[in-house]
């Protein structure tokens, strides 16, 4: 069932590091993304990607984690993600990509849960360093970087009561994200 | 498989029209999107649904279908969408969604190619026409319309040959996408 797959798809942050992803498994997921909507067809979605070191550090060196987290650096050696996608857009195609990016992500993402990893994307990106590191070329836009790996954490959804969306870690690192009712998101029409 | 599910979720515009929707299944499909990612969890994203007369009707005339296909002017009567979701950003809850709109409308369409339906993303809508329709706030962007139904034409994929990403139908009205190969949109850190 699709929302079993759904529901297992949580924004994972800690991650078992020995656990690889390989290249391989990486296309495999990219290929869900290419198969899916594109706006006008287009196909502006580019991506490179990392499942080794030195370049895994060299990314993840200028992420920033889980903004509500303040107390949280990120996730710690052993516990960090062990591979990643950078998604581009490629503007010598297209001027716009509509939503392209987050379909391709949802596609990936749900591959690689499926698969029995997991990830999170990523917006707080140092992008002109992560630029230099892949020695990239002004005709890409860095949009996301998508961290993977093993979950090695507990992500529960709850119900949002008040309007405090900001998820958080309870006593036992047992990641809570408030969720808003179904009525509250579907408006009837007056 | 995953997979399965993803080759399956084409980018319909004709339909059996007939072949009706309820508001519960627009439900469980915007359920999914409920449970997906949202940036900074702030899920700003909220729906309105259409599943009747005269309102399918009212929508319907104000989207247009299938840039690409110059000679097509959308879905003749019995063939149109047999239900609506328009897509909103609640923009009192947050002034950017990032990918969210993306990541909602593939949960909602995987949710909906899963139960047998299918749909397409518009993104071409007289949004001050809709607008009245729904006697909307101005609290709310108009993102998008999901149009709906069963599907009642056959997408193949293609490979792209060329640069010529522009889908198109051939003579026994199949709908062709040329899609960019795994290579061209994987790139190689240099």
């Amino acid at each position: 069932m699709l929302k079993d797959l759904i529901l297992k798809n949580r924004s994972y942050r800690r991650f078992y590091q020995s656990e690889k992803i390989t290249t391989e498994q990486l296309r495999e997921w990219i290929d869900l993304a290419r198969n899916s909507a594109s706006a006008r067809n287009a196909q502006s979605m580019k991506y490179i990607l990392s499942t080794e070191e030195p370049l895994n550090t060299l990314i993840f060196e200028h992420l920033a984690w889980a903004g509500y987290l303040t107390e949280w650096k990120g996730p710690e050696y052993g516990e960090r993600p062990s591979a990643y996608i950078v998604l581009l857009h490629d503007t010598t195609i297209s001027g716009n990509y509509f939503c392209d990016d987050g379909i391709a992500m949802q596609s990936i993402l749900l591959g690689a849960t499926e698969a029995g990893f997991g990830g999170c994307i990523i917006h707080s990106v140092n992008r002109i360093k992560v630029r230099e590191i892949l020695n990239l070329s002004n005709q890409y836009e860095i949009l996301y970087v998508l961290a993977l790996g093993k979950p090695k954490e507990i992500v529960v959804l709850d119900e949002l009561e008040g309007s405090d969306i900001k998820y958080w870690r309870d006593e036992n690192q047992v990641h809570h994200v408030p969720k808003r009712p179904l009525d509250e998101i579907i408006l009837q029409v007056k």
